[in-house]
């Protein structure tokens, strides 16, 4: 193979890497924290957007787009939103550059400042909530649900391809209701968006629950997520959903007149997934050979590589996988015939592997004698020999095969690693052994939550919806605690 | 009507703006220059941008995502480039707020100061090419057909709703070639997918050819355009198609072996359209009643208000509006029953007017006894009585003629305001009078271009393709030429 990966027993964060970037996902930037997203991981961004974008349109909610600048001054009027995003604000100083009169090339010129400075969006919280101050007098202007597809800057220190870039691209819905009721309604509403796309169509397991007070988004009342569990046993947030009381709406002074024409301040949700998820999905899933995708999210589901010595085989071969292609079309699948001449077969079934491509069908002068193609699963490396005949019906058949294998395989592994521990040696000795989120028991404070992570790099992932009230004692202070929470060290 | 909009006659400046605020469709922001594209707004943006993402993928393209942020020294590489964009670059100088220890609310933290500016992109050029010269090799890299759906920034002084804003949507073609001929057709196959879609799809004409020098795209060989005419009379450049030549391949060292295994700068083009569309697309087609909007790219194409007395009234209709609207949806298309109590019809009739929904269908009580309804088109303000009795197919027909009177009305209009003149005396005159393109010959020269412009803020649209030689004598000058461009006034 030309392309060599790192074992993932070797050196899990390097598997990582190699996968992102021999798979042709992302590549590094010029520029610090910034990542490029090529094509192949492009493609897989637009599925999964479309597929969210179609659920959003759904559940009632608009696309809109508001500016990718903020006036610095708009990030302190909520005091614990500053608080959170403060440190990693890009700032824009200046509108201007020009020639160097001492010929240092173009420098940024000095009477070009901006009387207030802007900051990139880390998040557009602000800017809504001062633009929603127009929008909404009356009741009957609300719900407002409005969603948002856009590129955020949050300046990090530490950056890995789709997991932590300076630049991502998300989603952010910012709603606004009449009543705490409706908008809790709506913030559990759209963690099971999340969580059914994360399922049903990422194949990856999700825990919905809320975050600790400490977990909080920034300007949060109440904070939900749902939490998947990585192959190396590392817990990763795949998306939050936000109470925001009436913290926004008092901030940014958005009344309303009820039913009964009083004033009230609104109240406000807001959500998001990013390109975040797609690291996630690359390490639920992937091997040592390359990713694997689940088919529903897959750019390409199915490849046809053709075997043949001559033009006459190929031109046998050509007219038949053509028609085969029409059929797997017909049936929406979305397939590619793989005829360039410069690559060999041996190269592009390491190739279309490294990819994730779900399916590989392999076709040469005797199959075609036998009516037969051979098909290749990326999830199980099974190779079978099928009928050319109802060919498109059973790869359809076989596409949804893998994605529920996907699915069961990784909601085993997951299953698997929830392990409950009463002690704190058991808590620290399964983070380091077996790995996987640590159902335990917690006092409930912030000083005994901070105190675990400083002793095992672990945090509160979250404590899950409709959990089960349980008597106990604090794994870390023995004080008593009505329920158990997931630990796990997290990305 | 409860929104009143200033009529064209009075001030047309003043009715574009009521038409983009009152139509819903994007509103002035807290940032100086920024516009907040509204929930109507933004459906039409995402029907164009569909529509060219299709005609993209068609034509071999693939969608990627390039930083925002580009290091500034990248700015400066092409000498051309820089001098176009640094008049306008929106810089970040910093990485951190922090809050101020004499109590002033939050500060830029003096710390955090960046070792190299950034400069958000005004366009990709820059930044793309530098990542190209990791993916260019060998003439089996070639050709790179790559897309980008991304929000730039230029620091405009005079900003505009759609028009001209600091920050606006677009998408950013940028492709490399193995000679200079495959550049130059690539060039040509997108001003042509540009002036399809505005032809097919926005129902605008528009003029394909390319600039005079002094108007090129600043690193460009050629710049290709789309020119459409308003109905005040002037023009509006409606998209650009650029010739890059080698000069950013130079600029950035972008080298592959050919076929004969010699190394080569590699050829560009690059070419965009953006929300600025929008703008041209009101100034084209609506009128003093509000927007009017082309079927094709209409978010709403038809609307069914119900007119009635009581609770039984409502119900019957309902039941039959229902089975409309289920018709209508079946056959493709996008369809509103406002069945809104709070809203009287006549309020109903005057905002979707507004909003320019190319059909209303109104139905009554007396209406369901006939089995008619009352069908309005927006174009005409024609109103007819349609049987309920396929009316599905009428209205598919009815929602075609109209896309095609848009595109006929706007062509004869456009075609009228294209006036041949010989002498300054008429140049002058048919600038201030009948408005319009005046094809007069030019000498040629970039200075008598200039003080064309200085004495009547007329330029040079472009020169026509396939433009008829014609020996005749500069309007201005009185020197030879060989060929009339068009000049007008413009956006």
């Amino acid at each position: 193979m030309s392309k060599e990966i790192t074992a993932r027993s070797e050196e899990y964060a390097k598997w990582y890497n190699d996968l992102v970037i021999k798979g042709g996902l992302a590549d590094y930037s010029a520029v610090r924290g910034c990542m490029v997203i090529k094509p192949y991981g492009f493609a897989l961004w637009e599925a999964m957007r479309d597929v969210l974008d179609v659920k959003f349109k759904e559940t009632g909610h608009q696309n809109a787009y508001f500016p990718l600048l903020i006036p610095k001054s708009f990030m302190s009027k909520e005091a614990a939103h500053v608080d959170g995003f403060a440190k990693e604000c890009a700032v824009v100083t200046h509108h201007r550059l020009k020639n160097d009169p001492n010929g240092g090339g173009v420098i940024v010129d000095p009477e070009a400042k901006l009387e207030e400075e802007l900051i990139i969006r880390p998040t557009s919280e602000t800017i809504i909530w001062n633009t929603y101050k127009d929008w909404i007098q009356s009741y009957r202007d609300l719900p407002l649900l409005i969603n948002q597809w856009a590129n955020v800057v949050r300046w990090e220190m530490r950056t890995r391809l789709f997991l932590r870039t300076a630049e991502f691209l998300w989603q952010e819905g910012h709603t606004a209701h009449a009543t705490a009721e409706e908008a809790i309604a709506e913030t559990e509403q759209m963690l099971n968006v999340y969580g059914d796309f994360a399922e049903q169509y990422m194949a990856v397991p999700v825990i919905r629950g809320v975050k600790s007070a400490s977990e909080r988004f920034a300007g949060a009342v109440e904070t939900y997520c749902v939490e998947a569990l990585m192959q190396d046993g590392k817990a990763l947030q795949a998306g939050t959903s936000h109470f925001l009381g009436q913290n926004f709406a008092k901030a940014f002074d958005v009344q309303f007149s009820n039913k009964e024409n009083k004033l009230d301040y609104v109240w406000a949700t807001s959500w998001g997934v990013s390109t975040r998820l797609i690291g996630g999905l690359i390490m639920v899933h992937s091997d040592d050979q390359g990713l694997v995708l689940p088919p529903r999210i897959a750019p390409l589901q199915v490849v046809i590589v053709p075997i043949y010595k001559g033009a006459d085989q190929k031109t046998a071969l050509d007219e038949k996988v053509n028609v085969i292609v029409a059929e797997l079309k017909k049936a929406g699948i979305r397939v590619k015939y793989d005829d360039n001449d410069n690559n060999r077969p041996g190269w592009k079934f390491a190739e279309y592997e490294m990819k994730g491509v779900p399916v590989r069908i392999a076709i040469g002068a005797r199959d075609l004698e036998n009516n037969v193609a051979e098909v290749a699963r990326r999830d199980t490396k099974e190779k079978m020999s099928l009928s050319l005949d109802g060919l498109a019906g059973r790869i359809s058949e076989l596409l949804e095969e893998i994605q529920t294998n996907l699915f069961t395989r990784a909601k085993n592994f997951r299953d698997e690693h929830i392990t409950r521990v009463d002690t704190f040696e058991e808590f620290q000795k399964v983070l380091d052994e077996k790995t996987g989120f640590v159902s335990a028991h917690w006092d409930g404070t912030a000083e005994t939550e901070e105190k675990i992570k400083e002793l095992t790099k672990a945090t509160i992932r979250c404590i899950p919806l409709d959990n089960p009230q349980e008597a106990g004692t604090c794994v870390l202070t023995g004080k008593p605690s009505k329920e158990r929470v997931l630990f796990a060290r997290a990305y």
